[in-house]
């Protein structure tokens, strides 16, 4: 184990259930004490789940010199927006099982998942209200919510729209875009917000923002991987290339690949998710690795954790950058074996 | 018209314009300026609608003496508010139509239904950071903003919930309380919240948002009624009936009803939407006439108007008061000929 994860497994002690009572006060303060919203809430956030987002900020407390309790109620607001983020998109993509437990939807409908989820997004800012910080840090970390949320939908509204059977070309570009939306945005704001709430200076909230931007990507390439070369748990194998999804992977191949195999590959994108053939998705697997795609993440990932340790703002902060160290650590630990192999 | 409709559509005339650019800049502050979700936005904001939740915090400034330009931003967040909680709904009801145009999911698919809807929750925040107001006062108003959709929300859940087939006993105090947080709350918030903005004393933002609480509850009788004895343009009649909703009508009617009547007008509820038959709708619109249900709903609707004007706190406002009356009037134009023939 890690540093950084015992680190992360000691706050998780001390101040998970700190950061769950936050959540059940701001349900008192909104008068959803009695709802049916409180109930399906228990239930989603009993599915477990690293918490990484509530102990993200505590973190970064931590490496500041800053007692982690004051952030606790931010943690929680990370926490209810991250799960927010996981109700709406399980319905979304029709997953139907989330750590072992019917999904949302699955369990109380459609309807009902749309709305814990709105819910939840306007749960957040009420237990930010809890959290110890300046009444500016405040309003700043409760304007940054808005914007790093919004670009996370964004991200998600980009990746349907390059999951459309339109797509004619796959571009590096987009996916990037896509990704940095989709995923950074729910790094950075646990950890440029919890600088901010720390007043810590601005070039190390900025500074932590890119490093977060970096490994948001870091940890979707590796997921991406792993979705195809790991034992993730998932019914079914290589559910993202069932799904259509462009993946790191898929936008590597891409560039690599002549005419044939991008006709091939686009055409197991665009089937049906329950018609997908398995041995098309076999294929795609090994051509992935046959063909230089695996390798090329690889390097990405490399190159992504370099730069998110980059910045000069971390040389006066050495716990900040043993952090992100240990975060790129802890995100690849699940692939360590694919890129062992590989190197 | 009323001078009430009047000082609406000037103040539409003078300022919808600037509402509309409130929101286009919180979309470019927010970075969304080349995301589809802009164009969806704006499709959506096309099928037009009556803009009263951007009036409305224009309307009570002004009764206050307050320039009404000042609360442009927060017409905008409350616009913004009712056309999400609009957006998720027209997907949870399955309606394919808005206003004569395809709704959200039916044109771009239930996924970024779900995106268009959060991304409008987290605009409308940023759009009140425009308001000219005390930061003070915004602070109140953004506390207001979470904790009266959270009512809404709640409001949309308790629907669901008396929708399932499990409900065996039709309780009026249900929905009543469902139909405070659904509908009360998109009132409450313009209402409240611009008083709250322009300083007024605290009994007068209490007068309003228990005024806007008995107004809520009107509207939604109103539309009840609408739906079974008006022309509403919806595609078929008695919608909400095949749609199984617990209308203020099947309240009323459940009270009045024997048993054997009862258990017919549970089974039209329950039937499936497309499979509701004509006859038993028209029996039902009958039945409801005749046994009183209609007559004890516009009762309802008396008392409402006389406790929306009841408090004290008006009476140094008779501006207010007025617009409260006017309000009142407005909502109840569409039925007007039904309030008659039953007088």
């Amino acid at each position: 184990m890690t540093t950084i994860e015992q680190a992360f497994r000691e706050l998780t002690q001390s101040y998970m259930s700190q950061v769950l009572t936050s959540m059940d006060q701001a349900v008192e303060a909104a008068g959803l004490g009695e709802s049916s919203l409180k109930a399906m809430l228990g239930y989603h956030l009993e599915t477990g789940g690293k918490r990484l987002r509530a102990i993200l900020p505590l973190a970064v407390a931590q490496s500041l010199g800053v007692a982690p309790e004051a952030l606790v109620g931010f943690g929680a607001a990370c926490e209810l927006i991250h799960n927010a983020t996981l109700v709406h998109d399980d319905l979304q993509d029709g997953d139907e099982v989330r750590r072992g437990k019917p999904t949302i939807w699955k369990k109380f409908g459609a309807p009902q998942a749309i709305n814990l989820g709105d819910a939840m997004l306007y749960l957040a800012p009420i237990c930010l209200e809890q959290t110890r910080a300046s009444v500016d840090g405040r309003q700043r970390v409760l304007a940054r919510i808005f914007r790093d949320v919004l670009k996370v939908i964004d991200g998600q509204e980009r990746e349907f729209a390059l999951q459309e059977g339109s797509v004619h070309d796959i571009d590096p570009q987009a996916y990037r875009q896509m990704v940095r939306g989709k995923t950074s945005g729910l790094f950075a704001l646990p950890m440029a917000g919890a600088a901010e709430l720390c007043d810590a200076p601005a070039e190390v909230v900025q500074a932590l923002e890119v490093a977060a931007g970096h490994l948001g990507v870091l940890f979707q390439i590796q997921d991406d991987i792993l979705d195809l070369y790991g034992e993730k748990g998932r019914a079914t194998f290589g559910s993202d290339l069932r799904e259509g999804k462009i993946s790191a992977l898929v936008v590597a191949f891409w560039q690599l690949a002549d005419a044939e195999n991008r006709r091939r590959l686009m055409a197991l994108l665009q089937a049906d998710r329950q018609a997908t053939p398995d041995d098309e998705v076999r294929w795609a697997i090994e051509a992935f690795r046959e063909q230089g795609a695996l390798a090329e993440c690889l390097a990405d990932i490399d190159r992504l954790r370099g730069q998110a340790l980059a910045s000069e703002a971390f040389s006066a902060y050495p716990d900040l950058r043993r952090l992100i160290e240990g975060m790129a650590q802890i995100f690849l630990e699940p692939i360590r074996d694919i890129m062992e192999v590989q190197a």
